[in-house]
């Protein structure tokens, strides 16, 4: 599978990439340099770099959200560019946690500026974010935004508290995903809906396609992390295995009572870092249990609940088309 | 000198704290036992402690400046736990960068749950700060929160450029220091008389007092990391020395073109820790210079310049000499 953008994404950067870097260039010359790193934007010595930059998945939904109650994406673009700058505040704050030395190729700013700095500039990115909001004077988008990202803070807290605990249940699981991933998309189409002058339904409506595509999004996510491959995915093969990380197939693995299940504790019972063998069985215990395969059903579960959800909406056709591209992209992804 | 604190702090506390503890406890509760351990509500395990807690002088201020244009405090009270709570969401991220393992005589919440919970229990109360702005509805107090939060993290970006820098200025370490410590109790300031329905000059005028009485406030921080003592201060004896931290005494006596600046130089130019020695022959070269009484008269000046700045605002007698309570213990303490 090598499954390209969708165009509305590539559509939607060239209208919220010059708005992102508007709400950037506010900040300090120091603090703007780091930024500029992280976004893809310029290489380590501040030099301009051709095609850089994340999916800019979030940016796009506040867009298509907003053409959805039949504005035009202008509407959402403070809504887009807060989405993204919280989506970069975590992934900074994230690199840091996780001791994560790359992302997208290249080396993770604390790695390559020190922890100060990945920290500093995360903290910046949260308050851009509210800024940018704010400016619109709309406290409900306002709101959207800090309930997502104390949902998201919630997530990321649950993920680490995973880490030290044997047992994690699948349903406290999802629920770490809900908040990690999820509640950002959610609020991102949302946003878009608010700022396009959506009725209280149709953001309701749009929230809902924007959660589900989050889940479904991030539970591809996880299996990339097990089954993916370095060369496309940006990450080393098998990193999630490599650090043990608890994501929902992991989990529902753990919990499916069979024997595979039981081979599989021990592996994640271990302090040494596995090694390349170790996680070639883990991968494979993981897959003999079903999980696999019951996390790749959920996955279009989530997708079929998000296209669902379009039902009270009646969104412009172009624009339903461009919905469904994007949960089709979610989850035939390969990165 | 055995300064304590101003009676109309120790009177705001008891307003402040239910209100902070009702905003604390909207957290969900792993991370409500970290933020109630960095506050001093509790020991490690949860306990709670009797009389913990920090000066809580910011919240104090946002109260007397509603109090001085006129209103109740209880009309400030959203600005002072915003403002309380953004100052910790400081603390936990600065213990972090500066890899400081206590403060105020206990463990920091990094070096007791770890690098990711010290990051996300910052990045939960910055959220928190404005959700409660959020909640009054008034757009302009979120603004002032925002832009203190914007100026603070350019303070602490600088602070840290400096560590790696021979040279700096005395004008931008000024700098510095105002948008470390200084904006956010010009923030305080500024809320309370915002949310105490203020009028433009009042709001302005109490401002500059919160600016200036925070400048004077960070002054006299970087004098006791000079000369303070670690039983009172809560901090290791010289504390800024040992770390070769450019505060702006230090700066000041680089840059005072002495033979004693010339040697004291040489000591910021080295890379092993200074010894007890060292730091001694730190301190009695900073001395030399004159940028000790430089930096005294220069936090009286600020805080003559507080004085001063109320004069536009024609406060009730009582709120004018708890203020000036404030401004006299603020240069006075030595803790």
């Amino acid at each position: 599978m090598t499954t390209t953008l969708p165009s509305e994404v590539s559509a939607s950067q060239s209208l919220v990439r010059p708005a992102l870097r508007e709400a950037v260039d506010t900040l300090e010359p120091a603090m703007r340099r780091i930024v500029s790193y992280h976004l893809g934007w310029t290489d380590q010595h501040g030099d301009a770099v051709e095609g850089g930059g994340g999916k800019a998945l979030r940016p796009a939904l506040a867009l298509l959200a907003a053409q959805a109650v039949r504005a035009r994406p202008e509407a959402a673009l403070a809504g887009a560019v807060a989405v993204e700058l919280v989506h970069n505040f975590s992934l900074l704050h994230d690199d840091v946690m996780d001791g994560d030395t790359e992302r997208r190729h290249r080396p993770t700013v604390w790695a390559l500026f020190g922890t100060p700095a990945a920290i500093l500039a995360g903290d910046a990115l949260l308050a851009l974010a509210v800024e940018v909001l704010e400016a619109t004077g709309d406290l409900a988008a306002g709101r959207c935004l800090t309930s997502a990202v104390r949902r998201l803070i919630e997530g990321q807290t649950a993920d680490i508290d995973f880490e030290g605990r044997a047992l994690v249940g699948v349903e406290e699981c999802l629920r770490m995903e809900d908040g990690k991933t999820a509640s950002l998309m959610s609020c991102a189409a949302e946003l878009g809906a608010l700022l396009g002058g959506g009725d209280e339904a149709g953001v309701a409506a749009l929230g809902r396609f924007g959660r589900n595509l989050g889940m479904g999004f991030q539970l591809v996510d996880d299996l990339l992390g097990i089954v993916g491959h370095p060369d496309v995915t940006g990450k080393p093969v098998l990193a999630d295995l490599r650090v043990r990380k608890k994501s929902v197939p992991v989990v529902v693995a753990l919990n499916s009572g069979t024997d595979s299940a039981a081979a599989l504790r021990e592996f994640y019972r271990g302090d040494r870092p596995p090694t390349e063998d170790d996680i070639q069985a883990m991968a494979a215990l993981i897959d003999d249990t079903g999980a696999i395969t019951w996390t790749r059903e959920r996955a279009r579960h989530y997708i079929a609940e998000a296209e669902a959800s379009l039902a009270a909406v009646n969104p412009p056709e172009e624009i339903r088309a461009a919905l469904a591209d994007l949960t089709r992209f979610v989850v035939e992804r390969d990165r």
